[in-house]
């Protein structure tokens, strides 16, 4: 591998320029991609190893960004134990949610090399292509439940946080069989060959830190602990979770994602100053005008590259709407930018 | 008025008790309301002013809470502005959204005995009919302008960021003529009777810090500026918006409105200790057992306690699937509950 500063943000390693990717950075905001889509589907993407491997590959060249992202869906691991979706434009529908004890019993365990072999070749594809790390990724419990739970994205979460609170036995069991689920899932593909892992926590910003202290965190830390002996550093993101960071710490990660609606010199007051931080412009920021871009982008380094440990990122992923040419001038910014800043 | 004991923990003033009142606590969790709704809209109940003050009258009689809030909707002054808009299942919706200055220069001054006669009847009735302190009410510039944007609700608020990076002139002039419309709204409430009022910031939680600082904080300066000379207590509220209180705290309400994602402990500590505080329970809690709204109500209670200046409400609207029975239980445990911890 050519290129490991993002390897070494992660273990908080002093590194020449800020390492920056972009969530989502493979996608409808790519001419290249929206082209493939008019002949494939997301899910016949994932299945075609050659095919999401140049997806994967696409923005690493286009936008010089120091890591890619396997190219794939937080749902991908849910239809293999037992629970078939639909991508449609409004996020992914599950035509039988999860409703009862005898639901959760009914899902299967979760085997990566007879479930998703052509992940596996994916990334072996993309092991031997990339000069640059490759993240795998998995989406968090919480966030994974409750597609399962609502049977589609929710905005307010309200089956779920019902399940959670009157019926924390159905509640757990389901915890405990994401626990298995997603464990295996991120082993499998570090054994494939991922160079480290995010696990994208995107709706649990819906709840109260109790909640999550509560319902969430204990199976969060078995999670990472879990995923401990893999030896690539790991990054725990979640959307609206600023007011968690003091929790999600304890879950042990290398690395919080954070969104934009927490400055990153707070986030480090609660997060502590042993993990590095990810983050993290407002992706609609990407829509406006390279003023403002670069206005944000300067505030974000000065405040990340306070200490070593830090990635640049968006705060979410990014609108199918941006303009690639705009993420490409922006990595550039970055290393750029943080060329002359950052410690040694 | 027999009961005060809202207002004076607006002003952070010695209680006997915390006062409690619920977000939309008139609306769909009563069997009354939902009888009415079979033969009325929400804007026909809006425009009737007897039909209005019972439906506003009906959760303080059932329920114990100290305040009663004005029946009505954040759009309603919208309409006579020069916007029309449907409310229907997903949110209000309007046909022709704003786009360019000129849609903004054609906006019409707010008059409210010419546009609003109703809401100045409505509440004459129930300054005469209540034992409690009436809320008057407005959206706050940022949410209505996200509906006016964007043509109805929306989870990114797209369009809404990109007005304002692209033409601040077109957001700030729309920001001024939504200042004078609230001002004028809030003042004619006042007028009328109202004893209190909330300003209603549902969507701006959507904003990084940085960005409300600059498109939004001059305007709600100017707004709560605009309304201390009515000598009446005002409330600001928002939906995640924990990490945007130092800046809200800015901006000289009497009351911060919180949700159930920040800890009162910690808002205290970022909002100051002169200004009073209002939250925040989950209402998701509230379809669940009991037990565990009573936990965590202790919590709450116990950490707003700590100084003067409290008001329980949860934090955010009562869903609709919410049993009365339990606001009722849960006001009346508020009461009885802080009798023996409030400071005198």
């Amino acid at each position: 591998m050519k290129n490991d500063r993002f390897l070494r943000a992660c273990r908080r390693e002093p590194v020449d320029v800020t390492p920056v990717w972009f969530m989502r950075q493979a996608g409808r905001s790519q001419a290249e991609y929206r082209e493939i889509r008019k002949q494939y589907t997301l899910i016949e993407i994932t299945h075609n190893p050659e095919l999401c491997a140049e997806v994967t590959i696409l923005p690493v060249k286009q936008y010089d960004v120091d890591a890619a992202i396997l190219f794939s869906d937080i749902m991908v691991p849910i239809a293999p134990i037992g629970l078939p979706f639909d991508i449609r434009a409004g996020g992914p529908v599950i035509e039988t949610p999860i409703r009862s004890k005898a639901d959760v019993d009914k899902l299967h365990d979760f085997d990566m090399e007879q479930d998703l072999p052509y992940v596996i070749q994916t990334i072996q594809i993309l092991s031997k292509e990339l000069h640059v790390p490759l993240i795998g990724f998995s989406g968090a419990p919480f966030t994974l439940a409750s597609y399962m739970i609502e049977g589609g994205p929710s905005r307010n979460h309200l089956k779920t946080k019902t399940m959670m609170y009157e019926h924390p036995d159905i509640w757990f069991a389901l915890m405990d069989r994401l626990e298995k689920t997603i464990i295996t899932y991120l082993e499998g593909q570090v054994n494939a060959g991922a160079d480290a892992l995010q696990i994208f926590d995107s709706w649990v910003g819906a709840l109260s830190p109790f909640d999550y202290e509560t319902y969430v965190l204990p199976t969060m830390k078995r999670i990472i602990q879990g995923i401990s002996h893999l030896a690539v550093p790991n990054i725990h993101f979640g959307v609206g979770t600023g007011e968690l960071l003091p929790l999600m710490k304890q879950a042990g990660s290398d690395v919080l994602g954070v969104d934009w609606r927490v400055p990153l010199a707070d986030a480090r007051k609660r997060a502590g100053h042993d993990v590095a931080l990810q983050g993290n412009l407002d992706p609609a920021t990407l829509l406006g005008p390279w003023q403002e871009i670069e206005r944000r982008t300067r505030v974000i380094i000065d405040q990340g590259i306070q200490q070593p440990g830090f990635i640049f990122n968006l705060g979410h992923g990014v609108y199918p709407e941006t303009n690639g040419e705009i993420l490409r001038k922006l990595a550039h910014f970055v290393h750029e930018y943080s060329s002359n800043k950052v410690r040694q």
